[in-house]
């Protein structure tokens, strides 16, 4: 059960990338953080948000249990795929602000903009925790083992937060561009679809894991 | 730890209540499914989505490992506490429906509609699933067992669910309502807050019962 919901993870945040990447391609225009047109900006939002942010912590959280190869390499691809994460997430969450400062939006003023900070804040202190415990190996044996168990509830947690932002964020432009009927709602919500059930994937996926090492 | 965290959610639970209360009735107007006004209909939705549905599946959920009582009446109370759920869920869901066919707005184009009914659906498939194998005891003793882990794993599942489109609901009627700047901005994304962390600690809760009882 562990590698089919790990095989069913990756397909399904595949399958959230291409939809992903087809909706703004075709519909939105070019993904461009240096480009004048504001919502070209904007583009990179989204992309880096879900491929930059979600994906990557995903994979990150999969790598340490799944991934074939020695424990030491797992440890490693966990670590620095949740690297690859942090960085592509703060480039995202500037294009966000960049496209708001260009067209005079306030900032912060939405839920999506709360879930997403505190998701990003928490996410970027729990890879701190995480390095400081189990990288460098800078506490004592006993803090680490009781470390463990809150480090991977809060991972289940954040992984949680991270792809409720995402629908909101969807449903938020949804809504602000007044999508209703018609072939890029549709688009959007098969988007949103996919990423949930990536996020669920993920979780099943880590939980069949830890139930066969129990 | 589940004592704590089952508190929390208890807090959590009604916290979200009282905001949502609050922002319905004073800035929104009555809750009122047969009035002339159709915004008075459309707010029992997210009164009842999240007072009927999320917080008493919530509930039903924690009942299960940490009411105080008995085993027969803790199932009872899970049981039965999901009938409140679903019963309370549907008149919410019509509310939403009669206020799309007063308004003449389409129905089921959203995300959140999206969600919100692929969740409901499958809650109704789980409790009925839950009642054949657990309660009228109809299948064989291999199969309550082999189905119990699934049982559980769904109720995790659609617990996310249900939050994210409760997530997605509060955004798409601040989006609607164009709110930004403002104390009534605010309170709907307090309340988001809320039912999220209401939502984390019901999964904690459970988590923590689980882990005692293994």
């Amino acid at each position: 059960m562990a590698y089919f919901t790990t095989v069913l993870a990756h397909f399904f945040g595949i399958l959230a990338l291409i939809l992903l990447l087809v909706w703004i391609l075709h519909f939105r225009g070019e993904i461009d953080l240096d480009n004048n047109e504001a919502s070209h900006i904007f583009n990179v939002h989204p992309f880096l948000m879900y491929f930059g942010f979600v994906f990557f912590a995903g994979e990150a959280i999969m790598a340490y249990k799944t991934f074939n190869v020695e424990h030491k390499v797992q440890k490693f691809a966990h670590m620095s795929l949740h690297v690859i994460a942090i960085v592509l997430g703060i480039v995202g969450i500037y294009a966000a602000f960049k496209y708001h400062h260009k067209q005079g939006i306030t900032n912060m003023y939405s839920l999506h903009s709360w879930l997403g900070l505190a998701t990003f804040i928490l996410y970027g202190l729990q890879w701190l925790f995480g390095f400081v415990n189990f990288w460098i190996r800078g506490t004592y044996d006993s803090t680490r083992r009781s470390y463990l168990p809150l480090h991977m509830t809060f991972g289940r947690i954040l992984l949680f937060m991270a792809i409720c932002t995402a629908e909101t964020g969807l449903i938020q432009v949804s809504a602000m561009l007044g999508l209703q009927i018609g072939t890029e709602s549709r688009l959007v919500n098969f988007t949103g679809l996919a990423i949930l059930l990536f996020g669920i994937a993920v979780e099943l996926s880590v939980s069949y894991a830890l139930a066969i090492r129990l």
